[in-house]
Order: C-alpha cells, then sequence, then structure tokens
C-alpha cells in the first residue's frame, strides 16, 4: 500500500499534508488520464467492454470466461450501486462502533476492578489507578506517533479540509484507520476526559475511502471525484450518528460542521447510512442482551405531561448565555495550551525529545486530581464518563433530599454524594476541574475528540442550574391547583447540548440530546439555549473545529459571520491583486524564466498578448517549469548536437528510439517532484550530468501516473503508490538517459551555454502543456460576499478578475481570507467605508468599463480592418463615449 | 404599491410570472443603479451620509433635526441587524399561525354548531353540512381570483422556483399576502382535506420580503438580493416551524423542499426564526389557557420502557414500502386530475366561464359523500383534520376491544365506531375516500397545501397496520417474562411520516412527526419507513411539488436522481449546442440585425472576431435590440438631416438642447418594453411617425430605472412600480420628442431607407451597451454531473462553452433539462454509452485542445511577430504536436 519512505516524513505534519486540488475542471482531465491509464495497463481485467467478450470467445476456456464474465458484470451492476456502498458503509461501522464501545468498556471496567480489589492499600490503588490510564494513553500516543501521525486528535477539521476539496496526504489510508481506531480504543479506555466523536468522523470517512477502493476493484464507478466527496460527507454522517446512536442529529451535525453549502442530493445518503448503521449498532447491544429493545443511548424518563413550566425558560435562557461564554473560553483556553506548548521553546525541544512525556504527565496530573480517596471524592471521580451522564440525566432530584438527607443516592448515584458537603459543591468542583482537565486533555497527541467532555460538563452544569431551582422553589413554579416539582435532568440536557453547540457553533447538538435520551419533551427550552448559547459563542470565538484549523494552518477560508452588512459593500476591485505576473501566448523561453523567477504564484495566467491581455487561460507554475526544463534538457541538447552530427555524417543511427524517447519527454505532464516547484536556478548549474541531477528527465515516462498523483488524488486512491511505482520507472528512465548522454556529451559548458542563451530566444511552444481552459473569473464589481459564497461553493483557490476579457487582477483565497478575517477585526487589509461602492458607482465603474471597451474596440479598428465611414457615419463621434 | 393594470394582465399566469434573473454577475451592476437612483431621487431622507449633518445644522431647527437624525441612526444601526428582522418575521408569523388556527377553529366550529343544531331534520342538516364548506371554497376561490391568483395553491414550487433565483413578478406582494391568508383561512375552515404547510411557507416568505421592504425604509440594508434570497430562506422554515411548531423540522422541510445546495451559514437563522416562531406560536396557547404549558400539537403518551419491539420492524417497513408506492401514486393521480381538466377541451371552456364552478363542484361532491348521517359514518366523517389525527395517534388498541365489544369509544373517538361494521373496515373506506378526495381537492384553485390531507391519510394507513397487528399478536410479540401489547399509536406515526415522506420526497418528515407528537421513542421504525418510502417514491414519481413545477411549467432543472452514474461519464460536449449565434466586437450593425433575426437566445456571445472566436463577454437580447434601434432612430435621422442642413445654413439653432436629448438616447439601457423582445422589423415600417410607434425613443430618459427593472428585480422591490413612473416618464420625452419631427421631419421614405441602409453598414459602437463581462463558462470535459452542479450552484440558465479562450458551444439549462430527463427515461436527447468518454478519451480530447491552441498560436505568429527561428529552433517541428 502506501510506501514506507513516506512514514517518516509524514511526522512533518503541518508542511508536507497540504496539497492543494482547487481546480474546478481538471478533474475531467485528470479521470481521462487515469482512464487512459486503465487501459494502457491492460492487465487488470476490463469487464464491461464488449470487444473483450469477443477476445475471450477466441480463447481456448471460452464459456467459463463468459460466464464468469457474466457473474462478475452482475455483481458490478450491483454493487455499483451507492445503497449498496451505504449498507456496507453503515454496517462496518457499527461493527467497529460497538466492538470498540466493547474494547472500552472492558478497559474501564478492568481499571475498576483494579482498584476494587486493592481497597487494602490506598497507595497499590492509587498506583494502580494512575498507572493504568497513564500506560494506555503512553502507548496510544506511540503507537499512532510510530504508525500514522495523521490520527492524532479529532479529525473533523481536516475532513472540514478535505470536503473543501483540498487534497490531505495520507489522511484516508488503512495504516491511518488502524492507528486511529486502536489509539481511540486505548485513549478511551483509559478513562480520560475524552470523546470520540470526532474521531469517528474521521474513521468513518477512512472506512468509505477504503471501501471504495475496494468496491472499484469490482468496476470503474468509485474512482469519481465528485462521487467521492458525496460519499465522504456521507461517511461523516454515519461517524456521528454510529457514535451516538443518531442518525437524525449526526447527519445535521456532521452537515454544520463539515459543509460550507451542502448539496441536499446527498441528504438521503447521509440519513440512510447513519440510520442503518445507528440501527444495526444498537441491535448489536440487543442481541448482546444489554438491553431488551432498541433504545436510546442515554434514555430518560421525565414526564411527559409537564416537562417544564413556562416561567422556568428564563433559567433555561440562563443555561444557554453563561454555555456560550462558557464555550467561547473552552476554544480559547484550549488553543492557548496549544500556543504556549508551542512558543516555549525550552519546553517544546524538550517535549520534541520525549514525545511520550506530555501525554504520560498530563494522564498522571488528570488521574491524579481523580483518584477517588484523594480529590476525586470531591468530584465524583469514580465515574467514567457514561455513568456520569446517566447519572447527570436523572429523573429525581438530588438537591432538596441532599440537605434533608432523606434521598437515598443509590447505586452508582453514591458518587456525587459526599458526606461533608452537599451535591451543589461537588458539581461546581466537578466543572471547574473538569473544565480546564478537558481542555487540556483534549490537545494530548493521541486521537481524540472533545465533543463528549464537553457534553458532559454543560450537563454538570445545567444540573448544577437545575438543583439550584429546585432548591428554589421546592414545590414548583406553577401556582394552580396542580405541583408539579422542577425536573433538574431537564436542566442537565439543555445544558450539555448548550455547552457543546457553543464549543462546536452547531445547532444540531439539539437534536443529538433529544436523540440521546430519547425524549424531545425539552424540545423549546434545548433550541432556546442552544441559540443563545451560539449567539455568545459565535460573537467571541470560532468553533473548536475552526480553531484547530487555524492551530494547524490548514488552507480555509473564515465564514462569513453573523450579519456583516458590510461583506455586500466590499467588492472584488477592492481586494484584489493587480500587480500580477502572466504568461503571455507569444512568449519566449526567457519570459517564463523571468516569470517564474518574480512570482510564486501556483498558476500563472495565461494572455493573448500584453497588449491585449485577453485570459485564454491558466497554467500551471509546474507546467512552466516543465516547459522550460524540456527545452534546456540535455537530451534536447544532445539531439541536437547528434543531429547536426548525423547531418554531417549521413548516418541516422538509431533515430527512430530517440525519436519516442523525446516525444515521451516533450508531452510530459507535472512531475510530482517538489524539487520542481522551487525557482529553477540558471540552467548553467544543473549541466554537470549526474545522474541526481536531472529530476525532470526522471518524470519523462510517468506523465500520466503524476497527473493523476497531482489532479485526482481523490479520497480513494493512494497517491504515495503511484509515486511508488513513478520512482521505480523513473529510475530506469534514468538509467537510459544517462546512457545517451554519455554516448553523445560532447558539448564544452561554453558551448552548452551559448546553447541554451539560444533556446531561451525561441518562442514558447505550449502545445505540450496542459491548460486549464476555463478558470474562474469574476468581475471588478463582485461583492465580497458573493466572492465568499463562490470560492466556497465551487471550492476555489482562486479566481482571475476580468473585464470584458482582459485581465485586470487576481483574488486568491489570501486576500479573501485577510478580506474578511481584516474586516472582522477592523484592521488589516484595506477595507472602503460601507457606502463607498456606492458613492462612486454613479460616474466610474460603468465608465471603466466602457473605456476598457472602447481600447479593444479602438484596437481592433486600426488593427484589422480600417474603418469605412458613411456620408452621415461621422455623426457618432458626436455622442459622448464615457471617456 | 402594484400598479393596478397588472392585475387583471396577472392572470395569464404562466406566461407572465416568468422573468429571469439569472447572471450572476448582473446583480451588482443593478445595485449600482439602484444607489445611483436613490442618491438622484434625493427627496428621501439619506440618513447616513454625515454631509447632510452639516447640511442641517445650517437650517433653522436644527437641534431638533440633529436628534431626530440620531434617533433615525440609532434605529437603523439596530433595524440592520439580522436577529431584529428574524425576531420581528418569526413574531408575525407566528401571530397570524395563530390568528388563522383561531378563525379556522371557529369556523368548523360554527360548521358542527349548525349542524348539531339542525338534528331534528337531516334534509335541513344535509343542506347545512353542504352549503357550508361550498360557500366557503367558493367565495376563497373568488377572492383569490379577483385579488391575486398568484396566491392559488401552495406555493412551495413558486419558492422553490425564486430561491433558485427566478423572479415570479408580483409574487411576493401585499396583495397577495392578503388574498393567501384571507383564501386560506375560508378553504381550511371550510373542513376539506387541505393543509395549510405548503401556503405558510409562501406566506412567510411573503413576509419577510413585505417586512424587508418595511425595514428598508430605515436604512439601505435591505435591498441587497443575496441577502434577500438568504432572509427568505429563513422564512421557508419559519412557515413550516409556525405551522406545526415544529422548528427542527420546519428547518429541515424548507431545506429539503426548496433548495438544491444550502449554504449552512444560513441555518441559524432558519433556526433562530422558526424556534422564536414556534415559541411564540405555542405561548399564544398557554395565554389563551388553551393549554397548561408549552406542548407538542398533536402530543403522544406512548409508552417509555418498551416502545417498540425489534420483531416489529418489519410490519414498519411494510407501511414504509407501501407508503411509497402510496406516495408515487397520490403525486400521479393529483397530476392526472390536473392534466384531465385541462385536456378535455369542452369541460376547460366550460370551466373557463365559470371559474368558481369547478371548486363549488368539488365540495359539493366531498361534503356529500362525508355527511356523517349518509356515507360519512363509514369513514369518520364528523371530525375535522386535527380530530381526526387526534384519535389517530390515540393511546389505547382499538381492534381487540373492538371485537368483543369491550372498549369503550370516548368522545370523539366514538366516530371511528359503526354498529354494523367494525374499526377496520372504517379505516379502510377513510383511507380510500380521502385518498381520492385529497388528490382532487387540492387541485381546487384556492389557497391549499397537500400535506395534511397526506399526513393524516398515512397515519390512517399506519392505524390500519398498527390495529392488524394488535389483532394478531394480542399479547404482543416479545415472548420473555414482560408482556408488552403493541402499541397501534405508533404504527400510526410511523404511517404518517412515511406517506408524508413519500408524496414531498423529504425525510425530515421524520423530525416533523417527533415535534408534533412530542415523543422520539419510535425514532428508529420512523426512520426506516420514511426512507423506504423515500426509495419507492423517488424511483417511480417526481415529488408532488416538482410534478406542480412541471405542470405549471416553472424555470427548473431537474434533480440527479438516487445514483445515476452514467452522469458521471456525459460530457458537456455530448449536449452542448455548438451552432450558436455571437456578436464580434467589430461587426456591423447589419450583422446585429441578422443575428436578432436568425436566434432567440437571450443573451449573445460577444466574441473578438470570428477567427480568433475569443469569448469577451455576454450582451443581452435587449441590448443588442437597443443599439440597433438607436441606431435607426427617427431622431439621430432627423439630426443628421438638420445638422446637414444647420451646416449648410451656417446656424446652429438649439444645438445644445439637441445635443442633449441625443446623448441620453444613446446611453440609454435596456427598454423594458416587452414589444422590442421580439424579432425587430424591416426599419421601413417603424418610420411612420405616430407616437405610439417608437417604443425606443420612450424608454430614453429612464435607462436606470429599466435597468433596474430588469436586473434588479429582487423579491423586495416592485417591479411595477418602476414601470409605472417609466410609462409616466416615457410619455413626456415621446411628446418632445413628437414636436422634434414635425418641426425637422422632411425625408420622403426613400430617403429614409437609404440613410438606413447607410446606419446599417456602420461599425457597432458597443460603448453605450451594458455587456456582463464574465459569462460562465465551462469546458467541453466538464461532466454532465458537475455541470448540475454549477447551475445549481449558482442558478445559472446557461453557460458557455470555451477552450482555450474561444467559444465552442453554449450549454442552456434546455439543453441540461434534456440530458437529465433522456437519460433518465433512456430517450431523447442523445445520450453516449457510459464509458464513451473513457475510450476517446485516450487520443482525441486533448489533441482537440491542443490543436485549438495550436492554430491561436500559429496565428500569432503570422499575424504579430515574424517567427525568428534559432539555429537549432528548426528542431522543434520534429516532436509531434497531437495533429
Amino acid at each position: 500500500m502506501a510506501s514506507e519512505s513516506e512514514a517518516q516524513r509524514a511526522l512533518q505534519y503541518e508542511q508536507t499534508l497540504m496539497y492543494g486540488r482547487y481546480t474546478q475542471d481538471l478533474g475531467t482531465f485528470a479521470k481521462d488520464e487515469a482512464a487512459r491509464l486503465r487501459l494502457q495497463e491492460g492487465d487488470t481485467p476490463r469487464p464491461r467492454r464488449p470487444s473483450e467478450l469477443l477476445e475471450y470467445t477466441q480463447g481456448r476456456c471460452a464459456p467459463c470466461r463468459v460466464c464468469a464474465l457474466q457473474c462478475q458484470r452482475f455483481l458490478i451492476s450491483k454493487v455499483g450501486e451507492d445503497w449498496v456502498f451505504l449498507i456496507l458503509l453503515g454496517l462496518v461501522m457499527a461493527l467497529v462502533s460497538w466492538a470498540m464501545d466493547f474494547a472500552i468498556a472492558t478497559c474501564l471496567q478492568a481499571q475498576k476492578w483494579m482498584y476494587g480489589g486493592l481497597d487494602t492499600n490506598v497507595l497499590l490503588q492509587y498506583m494502580a489507578w494512575v498507572t493504568y490510564p497513564t500506560v494506555l494513553i503512553t502507548f496510544s500516543a506511540g503507537f499512532t506517533q510510530i504508525l500514522a501521525p495523521q490520527a492524532v486528535g479529532s479529525g473533523i477539521p481536516e475532513m472540514k479540509t478535505i470536503l473543501r476539496g483540498v487534497v490531505l496526504k495520507e489522511y484516508l489510508t488503512l495504516k491511518t484507520f488502524v492507528a486511529k481506531v486502536i489509539g481511540l480504543t486505548c485513549a478511551l479506555g483509559s478513562g480520560m476526559p475524552l470523546g470520540k466523536e470526532g474521531p469517528f468522523v474521521h474513521i468513518a470517512s477512512m472506512c468509505a475511502a477504503l471501501l471504495s477502493r475496494f468496491l472499484s476493484l469490482f468496476g470503474g464507478f468509485y474512482e469519481n471525484e465528485a462521487r467521492n466527496i458525496e460519499m465522504l460527507a456521507a461517511a461523516c454522517a454515519v461517524g456521528v450518528g454510529c457514535c451516538f446512536a443518531a442518525p437524525i442529529g449526526g447527519v445535521l451535525f456532521s452537515i454544520e460542521v463539515t459543509s460550507t453549502f451542502f448539496a441536499v442530493r446527498n441528504y438521503w445518503r447521509g440519513f440512510f447510512a447513519a440510520t442503518f448503521s445507528a440501527f444495526i449498532f444498537r441491535v448489536l447491544a440487543v442481541w448482546n442482551k444489554d438491553e431488551e429493545t432498541i433504545t436510546a443511548l442515554f434514555k430518560t424518563r421525565f414526564r411527559l405531561d409537564f416537562p417544564f413550566d413556562l416561567q422556568e425558560l428564563p433559567a433555561f435562557a440562563v443555561i444557554g448565555i453563561a454555555s456560550g461564554f462558557g464555550g467561547a473560553l473552552f476554544v480559547y483556553l484550549n488553543r492557548k495550551i496549544v500556543q504556549f506548548m508551542r512558543r516555549q521553546k525550552t519546553i517544546n525541544r524538550f517535549l520534541m525529545k520525549k514525545r511520550l512525556l506530555f501525554p504520560a504527565l498530563v494522564t498522571l496530573i488528570i488521574s491524579t486530581l481523580t483518584f477517588p480517596p484523594g480529590f476525586g471524592q470531591f468530584m465524583a471521580g469514580q465515574l467514567t464518563q457514561k455513568d456520569t451522564l446517566v447519572t447527570l440525566f436523572d429523573n429525581q432530584t438530588w438537591a432538596k433530599q441532599g440537605i434533608s438527607d432523606e434521598f437515598e443516592y443509590l447505586g452508582i448515584l453514591e458518587a456525587w454524594r459526599h458526606p461533608r458537603s452537599n451535591v451543589f459543591v461537588t458539581l461546581v468542583v466537578f466543572i471547574l476541574m473538569k473544565f480546564w482537565m478537558s481542555a487540556l486533555a483534549t490537545t494530548i497527541p493521541v486521537p481524540c475528540g472533545a465533543f463528549m467532555p464537553v457534553f458532559v460538563i454543560g450537563a454538570a452544569f445545567g444540573r448544577l442550574v437545575g438543583e439550584s431551582m429546585a432548591a428554589w422553589f421546592p414545590d414548583g413554579i406553577h401556582t394552580d391547583s396542580n405541583i408539579y416539582r422542577i425536573v433538574p435532568g431537564g436542566y442537565a440536557v439543555v445544558g450539555a447540548a448548550a455547552l457543546s453547540g457553543a464549543v462546536t457553533h452547531t445547532v444540531s447538538t439539539a437534536v443529538i440530546v433529544f436523540e440521546l435520551t430519547g425524549q424531545i419533551s425539552h424540545i423549546l427550552p434545548v433550541m432556546i439555549a442552544v441559540i443563545l448559547a451560539n449567539a455568545v459563542a459565535q460573537s467571541l470565538q470560532p468553533s473548536l473545529y475552526d480553531s484547530i484549523i487555524r492551530i494547524k494552518k490548514l488552507p480555509y477560508l473564515p465564514e462569513l459571520g453573523w450579519g456583516h452588512h458590510e461583506k455586500y459593500n466590499v467588492r472584488v476591485e477592492d481586494i484584489m491583486v493587480r500587480d500580477i505576473r502572466y504568461v503571455t501566448l507569444n512568449c519566449k523561453y526567457r519570459d517564463l524564466q523571468q516569470v517564474l523567477h518574480s512570482t510564486k504564484m501556483k498558476n500563472l495566467p495565461l494572455v493573448e498578448s500584453a497588449e491585449s491581455m485577453i485570459l485564454l487561460g491558466s497554467i500551471e507554475r509546474t507546467q512552466v517549469g516543465a516547459l522550460l526544463s524540456s527545452q534546456l534538457s540535455p537530451q534536447r541538447r544532445l539531439l541536437a548536437l547528434r543531429q547536426k552530427v548525423l547531418s554531417e555524417d549521413g548516418h541516422r543511427l538509431s533515430d527512430s528510439s530517440i525519436r519516442f524517447q523525446i516525444s515521451t519527454e516533450t508531452s510530459s505532464g507535472t512531475p510530482a517532484r517538489p524539487a520542481l516547484r522551487k525557482p529553477l536556478k540558471p540552467a548553467l548549474k544543473r549541466v554537470p550530468s549526474s545522474p541526481a541531477d536531472s529530476p525532470p528527465a526522471g518524470s519523462a515516462d510517468h506523465s500520466g501516473i503524476a497527473l493523476k498523483n497531482l489532479f485526482c488524488a481523490n479520497a480513494a486512491t493512494e497517491p504515495t503508490e503511484a509515486q511508488g511505482t513513478a520512482h521505480h520507472k523513473a529510475k530506469r528512465v534514468r538509467i537510459s538517459i544517462v546512457e545517451e548522454m554519455i554516448l553523445g556529451d560532447k558539448m564544452t559548458p561554453a558551448e552548452i551555454l551559448e546553447w541554451e542563451e539560444q533556446q531561451l530566444d525561441q518562442l514558447v511552444d505550449f502545445s505540450s502543456a496542459k491548460i486549464d481552459p476555463a478558470p474562474f473569473q469574476l468581475v471588478e464589481h463582485t461583492s465580497l460576499h458573493k466572492t465568499h459564497t463562490i470560492f466556497s461553493l465551487l471550492g476555489l483557490d482562486h479566481a482571475f478578475v476580468t473585464s470584458i476579457g482582459r485581465l485586470v487582477g487576481m483574488v486568491s483565497l489570501k486576500e479573501l481570507r485577510k478580506a474578511i478575517e481584516g474586516s472582522l477585526t477592523g484592521k488589516g487589509v484595506k477595507v472602503r467605508p460601507p457606502l463607498a461602492s456606492f458613492r462612486d458607482s454613479t460616474a466610474s465603474t460603468t465608465e471603466a468599463d466602457t473605456t476598457a471597451l472602447r481600447q479593444l474596440w479602438d484596437r481592433h479598428q486600426h488593427h484589422h480592418m480600417p474603418r469605412e465611414a458613411g456620408p452621415g457615419g461621422d455623426d457618432d463621434d458626436d455622442t459622448p463615449r464615457g471617456q
């Protein structure tokens, strides 16, 4: 599968993982290339082409083969269906989720058993309590570090980036899958405040990618990039759905968290797969005799007839607002911890050396503090996350009875009682401690999410408010005949939804709690609290996932927040880069060299000529590099030399073979080597003929693969696989070139220099270059809001700004990001005052257009055809022309 | 507001309502124009410009004015916020919904009271039972017909079209709002099987449009088109949300029903407004003492501990599949009824004359059949829709006790009992009768939806299955210690969700039922049934809304259905129109005339020249017409004549005033008159100088308004208002022109003809024309799937296909629609076999590109600069160039 040499390099996560695949139309080129490759390879069966049947029937055991082929075709026709894929995905994920839950429960049980068995000696107990999670976390961190460092963390930020159209290398491979599953099981088995939701999104996506690769063995359906994105979106829904047995909430949450624009036609996919997955997940529990029938994961039994009083709503609103602040604080704290670790150079250097020390240390601290006979007794330390939630959602009221000591804390509720304090103190301590613990624990480099810990903290906060309300109004607020007591469990549900909504900036946590608890009676309080929490949190901090995206410097586009009106008034002309380098159709190789030196843009615009500036298309930087290096390549030089010699000699030795060599060279695609992305050094320096110095030659034969690698690197295909073969082939080709060179290189360096100077003065032949014939264009008047929409809709990386065919500027993700952030913070990029565009639109803008057109027109008049003015034609010139 | 002359014309619904506003960048032009107009008008207060403060301070009562201005500014800064708008929208819609519910309940109560009071005489009873709804429906039909025929029907199909970016005229006006609200109240008050969901979506959208126009009096925020679309999307959610008190389901349903691509950043808007609206709606019920606290609308009280057995799932799946077929049948039946009415010419002609006869007739039939002492006794005819639902969701089991006569049907349950038959018969009769009744009733031209009737039928079907199961397994299926009886109410919930999901092709009906019943315990059965129902229904029929879109011939783009793989393999080059007319930059007016005659395209591509075919932009057909007619206009002719005379005489009488006249004329925008859209007749015929024959002159002074009218016709602005003033101004201008003509027209028809021929031979001056400088471009290889995505994402109407700047074809909505439908039905447009593009991609496609580029390149070599070939440069020609 993945080439092993990549594993070491992949440690440099931030630098290596970002490869853009932004163009919208190149994907089709990539498909062609992939198809061509498949046809060229020829040894894999191509089952659906009718001509093959004929070939087979001419063979010896023809009937057998025909039969096999027909079976195969039937399989393909079924396997190709989306719903088969989705069912398989749901099934696999349900099994994974259930198996992991089982393993985690066993791990936690083992810890409890150890702790319980050693109750004679507190020290031994402590040792067991602390060592066990430390070992598990350290193992998890080490394991993922060695096998696949991409498995670290939540995975939702990365999936968001991938669904935006960016290819993150090595991110959806089997190795990462294994690392994530095992790492996550160990991490959660340790009892640390970590979640499984984010990682499950990632696991499901990997599962989908692997499954799609597996199914693509049966047919060609799974190679389409657009389809893969659709399937990944469904997979994200499955991930959340089978994690919480919450299909609807899962779909909505995954949409909110990963998408900017959601294709409604994918909706059923997510629902179908998530429902199936949740169903299987819960059926497994029934079959395992854990449950009697399919029910919610954290089932509540609040009364139905009078769930809450209208007058309790202010309390719910308070929970919402407080959760908003809390959520923002959590995101802030989490980011600050990461940044502190990175900035402190001594700490950083030390931790870099001993990678496993930090996880071990954090685990040690947290597990020490939760040690039940120690400080843990004040914060229900002995409860697992699941037990905590079950107790917090409990139907009874603790406080009133707790004070008068009537209420019996049965079973696991016992943990919340402390003989020398009351339940309020326990809850407050729990919330405060868990808050920083969770923020800290989620920075550990193991596969982990933050949703569940935050959810639990929110539930505890809600419970605290609920218990306070119950203590304040012992007989309920309602003053009518019936006495309806306050249900603190309902407050816990509201708090959980609100805080998790605030941290993730989602509204769908509301749906998740309904599905988790199996009760929807608190819908209005939950909705109110979630919306208020979102309003507060969104105005203070980015979401946790966006925060991680920024920390990891993934390519992203910030959202337009709550009602920023100025977005409608800022225009592309305010933010675009006007001074851009371009390639003209009739330029020389020397110009190409100059352009490559002077700019770092990945895509260069191709214009008709410097005067007309009519945009014809865009050409990738690597393509320009390839054009240049192929023009100056030693082989061409040798060929020129040899031909000169040959023409002198009259001999034509092995001409055809050389010709072939060159033809593959000139039609070479984009070399995948990063070396080429650097500005090319003066050609002379590269001449010494050591084999290692000829990377462009190395990329000769595998143009298709390289292209596929660069453009088509969708979730399913393994880039490194292609690269592996590419390297292999490159080596072969290189050897043959070296032979050629030894045969023919008889030029002196001076001659070479002269030859190269000659070559640079030639006009560029673009026929071998891949050109994107329709790059995305904007006009100067497009508003920032619309630009943002188009960029996120189409997943663009850059767009050229044109005015009636003429290139006038360029906007890239960077400018757009600056503009959005600049106007958010009020500084940064220059943003025009809100009414600026209104003010000068009266005169200048339309004029500018007309002028440009006029120029073009005049030029044409003079160049192409002499103006034939009729007798009355002179009148035209009297009319104003907006100049 | 709306000009009254439009009201009559608006009766020709299908023809007049469709005005496209498809371009993506012209909206910004429109904004400029709107801004310019506002600045020009000058008499409305422009509160945010600081210069005004200065002006005011110079007045007499300056302090007062400054204070007022500051207050105003504060108001604006608050009013401009989205959330204020959303709260107002939610509040208004909640009030509307509650008031309408109240009025409907009163109407129904009145009918019941009349029916009850007349129980001595069956005939009188029958008369009362039948007359009352007939009168109400007839009134509703007549009222909407007279006031605003746009109010007829559901409104969801139209909102879907509007949200796609098409402007439907008169669709979001106050008149339509009033007509819809009153018409709907009467229609629902009649007790017919009609729903209020669809109309509520429309009402909420109108409410949002009106509110936004109202708030725009305070500031300039509400004029942006993109923002209006966002607000309309939120309004759709509010409509559903406050209709069912189901905020989450409302948001999801409106997304599924109206959007193709959903902007997640709008998500909170919908949630916020829908939650607020639902909250107020339910709070009103509490304040009105209808309810004790906020609860669900159709609250159920199923047991929580064991909602259903795993072994009941097949029964739920059966409900789902049967509902799928039923839903498809409903859509089919509904469409066939409409088509039958339209096709039968005699019926059609008769109904056209007596518009109110059809509604009255249908109402008569349906109410006769539901007459409780008559046939109605077999189908619970006396129950209102709401009562029916309440009884169907009932907690108890009817069947088992019904057979043994133990069970007492209390209260309204009584209606389901029939002494001489059992509940099964009643249910079957109810389902069958209601099915066709609902399909028929929803074709009545009154404001009505089909969701609720379908929902009720689904519930009855579910109940039927549930009662059968209960009769089959009297003690439940579970064989363990506990006996859990089957809950038929749960089946009713499942059936309701499944059938309504099947008819509307949505999954979110599942969420709606949870919110309606206040219980989520049946989540898995509901989800399974809904998904199965969708799977079946989507493969058989379009959704009800899409079906109506097709019947009404609204501009639409069909969805890509469940997993059509061939979509990925069909390409733009297979479906595009290659033979398109274009305008070149250096063409003559005669060419323009030719182009207008030969094509009906609304947008003409503007290319550099016929040889290069480089696409520079697109120009609207009306613009071309305006250019042509301004060139041939009588005034220009007169001016030419006069100038000739003047230059001969040496006098320069009133030259400047004429010059001015002309300058406004030549810079005239798009004339808004439909007359211009017809191909222009030979110029000679238009010469006779009656004032009515010079429409182009009429559009001289109001170019900005006309442009605004054409481009900016967003939901909030009233096109006819602009047109009204336009007409007014036009008249003024026309008079002055006529004067001019009387003064100067001394040419003979022969001279005029000669002059016009001369004019036609002149080169076109494009400087006064509005050109879209960046029309959307595709390349030949873009897949159908991607094209569909881009068209729906950006709301495109057409796109040009280019190959490295060269125009090679065009794809419009029509071709795309044909391609999708063609490949769906397997006939129609030619669709290539799935692997076609793979097959020839190896050679031809990349070659085509290269060839095109090559040609362009060669041309440039020869035209612009002589090729300077170096000594080794000749080698280039030896390399293959893919020709």
